[in-house]
């Protein structure tokens, strides 16, 4: 079992990636992004990303109804349907699921965040939550009949409402149910950068226990990030590659092990 | 087997319709539009609708990249999505499929269209195209399993490209294969009407034989509508039953036979 984790970005060769599939001689689960995408959208229908400062100081994105609809539009319109589109003028018998279909990405939506407005504290919650289990049943009757399952966000919470979540919290719940021998995830850079300006700093390998160093060495969304691949490891041992997405054949390459290698 | 089509329409009532479903003790598959939807995201978007004139002097709305784009963004995007969360909602394990998705939905692209342009004649080539043939393995296998599904636009075709097609030829074709017992049409109309304007001039029945001098009768997008409901019957028997998708309990209210019955 192979989990590929398709970055957002504007720069990923998405023609690319797909068509190199066929490179991997195992079972596929793909997990899309489409930031740009819903980003762009959101510039032409004028959507404001809406962020909120807790009482704490902590600030977060507010994803309200419209930033659901506009994340329908982007990852489980647009993207999702023409990643299958892709798949199939390959031959790779794709499905595209966002977590509601068939609840097959299960969440916990957020409880509130305490907000200070006009002298007055009060409660704000929003869509978004954290993924908790996976449809496996479903997941494993699409592959086990030839289907790859191609899944992006919003996914379904306990209400079964739609809300946002963050991929990397997919992939590794993903990896703990089904037990990824190889997990790819293919970004806008080399791989993991020491320097995010600077390509030539790229870190070759990193060992489980210096994820946590780094976590510390960190901040923001990168923390999320290193934050959501130590969490990975632990559910079962793996061998995560982080590679280019931009370039010619980037699963060969990532399979060859080019980019930062977690083991 | 109950095919339900929901009209794409700005007034259908769609938590009434999918609150109501439990009114069937039957397997179930939906097929939905989003032409409100679709208009009003266009609009946003400034999306021209783009219209073409073919030599013979037969005018048809010409669906290029951006608009399969459109679709994927209402269609497959946001109102399946809805839908699906609706469901989900109301105990029904929905999986919503573009038909590409699994190559569900299979259709025959649209040969170009001669078009007369400064002065010079030239064939033009949208991506549109009618549905020839669903999987119907992927359709028995989410059914036998208990998921309900929740079909919409683009198709896929025979070269593996997302193309526009219309519902009521994806309901025919679903149909022919899957032999329903029922298909409901939930429109925003009390039934099919003699004189559009005036809701009073409800058909309560139409026949088979009748439906062949209706289609003579009327013009345009109607004429294809009661075309396609003509098809549907040469593929087996079966009750239509069109109705309105816009009040309380609008399966209930179909069920009961209230609106258009054509048996």
């Amino acid at each position: 079992m192979v989990i590929i984790k398709i970055g957002g970005g504007k720069d990923i060769n998405l023609k690319s990636i797909i068509a190199d599939l066929k490179s991997i001689n195992d079972k596929l689960i793909i997990v899309h992004g489409a930031n740009a995408l819903r980003d762009e959208l959101a510039d032409k229908l004028k959507i404001e990303r809406k962020v909120i400062t807790s009482q704490s100081g902590y600030t977060s994105v507010f994803s309200d109804e419209q930033t659901i609809d506009l994340m329908m539009m982007s990852y489980s319109g647009i993207k999702n349907k023409r990643i299958v589109e892709l798949c199939q003028q390959n031959g790779i018998n794709a499905v595209g699921l966002s977590g509601l279909d068939g609840k097959v990405i299960q969440g916990k939506r957020n409880s509130g965040i305490r907000v200070r407005e006009a002298g007055k504290t009060k409660i704000v919650r929003d869509f978004s939550g954290k993924p908790q289990d996976i449809n496996i049943n479903l997941i494993n009757l699409l592959l086990n009949n030839g289907y790859t399952p191609v899944l992006c966000v919003p996914i379904i919470d306990e209400n079964n409402m739609a809300i946002n979540s963050e991929n990397d919290d997919i992939v590794a719940l993903l990896h703990s149910r089904l037990k990824a021998d190889k997990i790819l995830q293919l970004i806008e850079a080399p791989g993991y950068l020491k320097d995010k300006s600077d390509p030539n700093s790229l870190i070759k390998k990193i060992s489980r226990d210096e994820l946590e160093k780094i976590e510390n060495e960190v901040d923001g969304r990168m923390k999320r990030k290193i934050y959501a691949l130590r969490k990975l490891f632990e559910f079962g041992e793996t061998t995560v590659i982080i590679s280019d997405g931009r370039i010619e054949n980037p699963i060969q390459n990532a399979l060859k092990e080019n980019g930062t290698v977690i083991k």
